[in-house]
């Protein structure tokens, strides 16, 4: 469909979903048709910034309407499911946000609903098209950084308290997926431990970690009840350690050319260890917003049939990590093994 | 014996045993009779700097002189518990580095025989002689900062690494002993999770959560590879927040005026969740070595009988925590019950 | 005219010029009637964001129309003198983009006819309706920082280089307001040197030191040609020491509890100094955009005919240290009187 | 003299005396004689740490024994003039504590007199050996930072007040020296503002601002009533700019890939400029003790006749400087032409 204009209809317009539909409707080669929202409040805010946009109340005119090509979902979390399900049997691709849906089951059965009909399946995992992430993850395809030993993040702040889901499932996703993408083996094993204190039943403090099939270990600090705002995330490598810090304007990654080797000059597992303190650069990386990049890439692959870098299948694979993280969560810490049925 | 000198032998002279004899040197109504090295090397050094004071090469002398009213052991921890229970045998106080020893069960012995014998035992956790503890400490203690709900650190670094003992024995002990000196809570479990990178069996970074029998919840997080140089510790209260950054020259504390709250005031559980942000202060902290402090409290406490911040309670405590997150380690995160045997 | 609608004819669309349109239009009580700019590109951007504004290419229309009541000046500062001086002489209050204007006598003209025909005069000398200006002005008025002695500032970046002006006509004009604004007292003279690198006779980079009559002393360092982004400005009082930094996010101001005193508690001359080192605070201060407290401002003004922050006469003065500092810099940085004629 | 031991007598043990006497004594190939100081209570000091010293309390007998190679001197500034030339008089060689002298007259004296007798005098300069300082005089040698434009440096505190002498004369020294050293051009005019607070005739804050023949700007802000400890020292080239900040422990020195350049890539005087914004690196450099460095660049310049970086000619001129600020602060900032006698 390379030369034809690709027309979609958005679900959702609450909080991220103005976000989207201010890319989208921006986007060379896109009409973005339709704004679906169940609040009419939502909806005649939508009407002020998308004067050209149709705003319908219910899904069901953008699902039957065989001219949209591709639905974008931003509505409740609860609903990405039988809205993907929908969208996909109806033969639209789709772009659902964060997280692909509730239940692993669930989220095997979108992914081979689209793999069966050959429609684009993509997940808003919005960090994994933030230029400081593109840049970390040439740096280590490249081989410079050697082989990854393990990665850390903090994403903290005071507020943006939910109701609806605890920190782990609001915050934890853009972690996970950075983890996944960066760390380039599979996720074996989760153990993680929150606690309780605005409301009953909904951890605002996570410590999660993560073994990896390779020996890599990952752990990942949310919170909302937190003095700092930080976003961190530190990678280290045999040969390189790069640290992505998303709060400060400029100079986002640093690249620390730090080692441990032996006498030999092989890092491992000698008697005599030394350690190497080379220069620390902060790479000139060219910043653009991170969700107009999603945008962008959603719509190329469409066009093209490339399979997105944040396709159903990484999906499923942060969910599936957010599963275990949440049965390890009500078991006290227990690590909980990440169970792979056929998909 | 509140009018006498008080006089000591030291019982190791390698990495922190300088630092160890400089201050008990120093410090008025103090004398340091001899210093026991069994490495010649050692021992040359210390002649250097403390010629005043006998050099011995095994601890037989020491734990024979009945001049002698207290050891100080700053020899390896393998040593600690046989080192120990002599000198608490033949009568002497005893102030010995950090950790009391390797074994739960040893440590309770110890903790039984100085408190059968009357005599300090006292366990070298230097961080809680620190001004900065100090202060979080009492200003806890002091109600400002509402109850403690959780509290999480880092100590990281490239190196000192060390052949003898994993990163968890290494360094996690400081801040083992300042969370249980800060939440004012017992340790119930522990899961722990750590990766062996540069030797086998001994674990370069570990991450480390704690649940206390508040409800409260800790986080340790301890690595000699990584980029940067941290120690932070970061304690939540209802009321305000405070974070210790050990690598700042000044203004090392920052306390937050930061909080949840329901509408009617009271932070809970209800429905509408408000951020309340104030001024952050910095409080002036007057600072001195707290090694310095740690031996003038030792001092004290053996010339007037009183109990040590840091004494073999406190000691076998952290002990507990280190054996139970060794445990947990072994299994793979699997979360272990701080058993408390009668002691 | 308390209750009546105030109607703005804003003439200039350029750099500046759409972030006054923004704030004018969204402010209860104020009708931005036209927009007036010479470039039909600049008008055309302003009907998208303007639809229900009249859009005119000379400034005619907005003189002669009774209806309006005030004119927002953001064109080019060359023009400032006749636009202010023919919308006063046609009976309109003005808002004028800093500086005033070019001409120190020219300036106090337009001092003297706003005050002739009683009408608001006023500069947009925007920092001083920042929220940690106003800040630091009420901490020093209440007498907490006592007697201010000096104060020093850094505007720096790379870039934002301009053509038509200088980095002192340009830069400077912001710190100079601030500077007066605090310091409450009259500058008597200036040294100030730059250089020259990227065009000729376009300072690039200029150090400029003003004596107040109250013997305090001020100093202020722009560029435009430096590898940081910085915006400090710091005051140093007999009691508490302040620095606004305004390129972090949160904790702008930072207020010191230093000082220097004598013995007996007073500072001053006396041969035996003591220092006093006691909190940091950073204030919780509530921010919102400087800009839309400034139309605010002129609005309020206007309707109640209360005299402005930075009304004429404040402009006046940050163009007499402009004009000075311009005179010194020509001359090798000799100090150069500021002489006030009669205004 | 290259197989002999160098014989020192060190004159003075105050506030610097000791560092240097440390120094001295460990420094291989050279033997500290004597240590000269007027006061007991210091030589009793110098005792304890140098007992094989003799001590002498004043200096005729340094200057009068034929063993003694060179002389260091730390004593008052006021001092240094007839010191130095007593002791080239005797025909030894100097290294002298910054300031040279307090004279330019009697500077150019020491300075022909250490010449014609062929001997070392080194003044105390002690930043110009400073490892960072070096990294960056080889970075500009090297030419990978283009043409040095300006340079511009903070050196700021609360305390160490002196009643000696003023915050230029005490603070200065270093940032001139290093200003000349990486400038590579002549100074040739200084206008300098400054302010007296704590003490009558003795400013406490200080602004200087030098021109130098290549029309290179340079600025120099010094305090001691500042709420901030800050040692920094930008270079800004056409080519990088360079940022030694000594007040973080390690990654001292920042180099920025910043220029400004013309669509023809050549950096100059066009219409049309565009920002080069690349890498910034921290390079890895090796540190030492400033000091240590200095005495044995001063040792290895007696041994091998070798001209000192720091030489009389480099005291001379940054003397010039001073003597030209305080001239320029004299006369409330008027520039002052450095005039060059012959010498």
């Amino acid at each position: 469909m390379a030369d034809k204009e690709l027309v979609i209809g958005q679900i959702g317009y609450g909080y991220w979903g103005p976000n989207l539909a201010r890319n989208l409707s921006e986007l060379e080669g896109v009409r973005l048709k339709y704004i679906c929202d169940s609040s009419a409040d939502r909806l005649s805010q939508a009407a002020i910034k998308h004067p050209q946009t149709g705003l319908v109340g219910d899904t069901g005119t953008v699902m039957a309407d065989n001219a949209i090509d591709a639905v974008v979902i931003a509505s409740p979390a609860v609903s990405h499911f039988s809205l993907c399900r929908e969208a996909l049997a109806s033969g639209k691709h789709v772009l659902v946000e964060k997280p692909l849906c509730l239940d692993v089951r669930q989220g095997r059965e979108l992914v081979g609903l689209a793999e069966e009909r050959g429609l684009v399946l993509m997940v808003g995992h919005v960090f994994l098209y933030h230029p400081a992430v593109t840049f970390m993850r040439e740096y280590i395809d490249s081989g410079q950084a050697g082989n990854v030993l393990y990665a850390y993040s903090q994403r903290l702040n005071l507020g943006r308290l939910r109701h609806d889901e605890n920190c782990l499932w609001s915050l934890a996703p853009h972690d996970i997926s950075i983890m996944l993408h960066l760390m380039q083996a599979e996720p074996e094993s989760v153990s993680a431990r929150g606690a309780c204190y605005l409301r009953e039943n909904l951890e605002d403090i996570i410590f999660c970690t993560i073994y990896f099939d390779g020996g890599q270990l990952g752990n990942i600090h949310v919170s909302w009840l937190d003095p700092h705002k930080v976003r961190t995330f530190t990678v280290v490598g045999t040969e390189k350690m790069l640290v992505f810090d998303d709060m400060v304007p400029d100079g986002k990654v640093k690249v620390f050319d730090k080692r441990v080797y032996r006498e030999d000059g092989v890092p491992g597992y000698g008697e005599e260890f030394y350690l190497h303190v080379g220069d620390e650069v902060l790479p000139a990386i060219r910043m653009e917003e991170p969700l107009q990049a999603e945008c962008r890439h959603f719509r190329d692959c469409v066009m093209t049939g490339a399979r997105p870098v944040s396709d159903g299948r990484q999906g499923l694979r942060v969910l599936e990590v957010l599963d275990a993280a949440t049965r390890s969560i009500s078991q006290g810490g227990r690590p909980v093994e990440i169970g792979r049925g056929s998909c």
